[in-house]
């Protein structure tokens, strides 16, 4: 008999990406197409369905055991609806689990993306089987998840805590959350694009560097700009990275988690903030031992989604 | 035969206190002393002896099932060892439940206050059975604890999680935990203290309600003038009020717990906070279900900690 296979799926705002893992844990392949939201989510399913077909053929036909969805939230696990008209235009009440069963008579799992990265790294990157676990996706938003003992920490009525939105400075700005300064808006990709499109950029190479297109600025640029020794994207830089240590320490004091893992597109300026994070750490280490909390990038990139997703097949069979 | 009792032993950086509990919860004997940390844990020791040996006298010599002790941290619960000579002056290493053991031949556990208080709560209070129950400790400081199905989280070495650390300003004042802007800082009961005795006095009551004497406005005076209607004593509560309330909605967002209980002496001006809280609890429940998460006041009063400390005991029998 052939080795059977989960199928992975990483359901993001922009774009779908659909994998098959088996319980090893070897991607045997993978495939992504944009999910255009806006056409309504039976379109998106469709489109879904396509490339779980095309995976499942480019793995010849494997028995498939189940398969596992990390979707951009807010998301009802236990109900396996998707209820996120905020970055899925249109996905409202959206019984995910119970259209693909359709399809596929297989145990179908669904988890908020955050949660799902979070596993994966937990099974197949830099925290594996560490029994506290707190991961921190950081690109256009900050998303959290704790894995305890291998299992997603949920709250209330299965909520995802959304600790990207704890409050870290109440005079910062304005988020849609309705916080005034809470950790994503001083330190996504956006806060930090934002940052530098509000400035003074007369003496900042940060323009020219885009082009002179005001709305071409973005995190990574200004990240390069503070590289190569712009002082404004310097001094952006150097804030952000602040506001990011504070969030930091203030989950090592709420959780104290045996290791933190950094992920997303920010922190692929990760040189940009881990020394000024490790003094804010060693700053704030009296009450809890912060400076034994390790510290680690995610290993598994943009593929963490999928290994997790399909690791809340497996999980469910090891059990 | 008679029925059997746990001792639960409080153990504060002013007063030691120790209660005699059955498995039903009721408390059947109670007595307190100071502990007058400064003339050494031996001497601190022998005090607890005699309190125990107190309450064994008044409950008829019951059977003796095991002894709980929730201490001002940090404390090492599994070695049994406390290390605190912040507010227990030269308490530094000291392992007490090996030295009460020689003495009583019983099991005997070891708790940080917070998480025994928490614990008490979970028993006999406002947050019996409950699923994720946060308790929020307002006193000279801020104590937090969460109980997950009833057993206390933990982080990384057994640490206690100091959630009463955390930042929501980084512009306040700063503590000693190394931050500025910490929970703890701007809420605490000498926090409420320090913002009326550095204000103008001039045309408040504070001062007149004090005797005329600064030293003795403490946080109860505060909250006793800002009922009468004084202006100062109002916008001062209003500010810590609006700070606490940040904290409050953090924990939600971090956890989304099932309930958050608030307990210690300057929650007894609950109805000065409450308002604010509720308000702000509304204003941040787009991205976690906030308003479902239910806000109890502590039933226990001060003797949360020895139903908590008694109930490790009673809970590691019923396992």
């Amino acid at each position: 008999m052939k080795d059977e296979i989960a199928i992975g799926i990483d359901l993001g705002g922009m774009s779908v990406r659909v994998g098959a893992i088996d319980q090893q844990g070897t991607l045997l392949a993978v495939h992504d197409a944009l999910i255009e939201a806006a056409r309504g989510p039976e379109a998106g399913l469709a489109r879904i369905s396509a490339l779980i077909e095309q995976v499942l053929t480019e793995t010849d036909a494997r028995p498939l055991v189940g398969i596992g969805i990390g979707s951009t939230g807010p998301v009802d696990p236990v109900l396996g609806v998707i209820n996120n008209p905020y970055t899925l235009p249109g996905w409202k009440e959206v019984p995910i689990t119970r259209w693909l069963r359709k399809y596929y008579d297989v145990p179908i799992t669904l988890e908020n993306d955050a949660d799902a990265a979070a596993l994966g790294e937990y099974w197949r990157g830099a925290g594996q089987s560490v029994r506290r676990l707190y991961a921190i996706t950081v690109g256009t938003g900050i998303g959290v998840s704790l894995i305890l003992d291998g299992h997603i920490y949920r709250g209330l009525n299965n909520a995802h805590p959304d600790g990207g939105h704890m409050i870290v400075d109440p005079s910062g700005p304005p988020c849609y959350c309705g916080a005034h300064g809470c950790w994503e808006s001083l330190c996504s990709g956006p806060a930090i694009a934002r940052r530098a499109r509000e400035a003074d950029l007369s003496s900042s190479m940060i323009l020219e560097m885009a082009g002179g297109n005001i709305d071409k600025i973005d995190a990574r640029l200004v990240a390069e700009a503070a590289r190569a020794g712009d002082r404004l994207a310097c001094s952006i830089m150097e804030k952000v990275a602040d506001y990011f240590a504070i969030g930091v320490v203030n989950v090592i004091t709420c959780f104290v988690p045996d290791m933190i893992v950094l992920g997303g597109g920010v922190m692929k300026s990760s040189d940009l903030f881990l020394p000024r994070l490790q003094t804010a750490i060693a700053d704030h280490s009296v009450m809890v031992p912060a400076t034994s909390v390790k510290i680690e990038l995610a290993r598994l990139g943009n593929h963490a989604g999928i290994y997790g997703a399909a690791y809340s097949i497996w999980s469910q069979r090891e059990e």
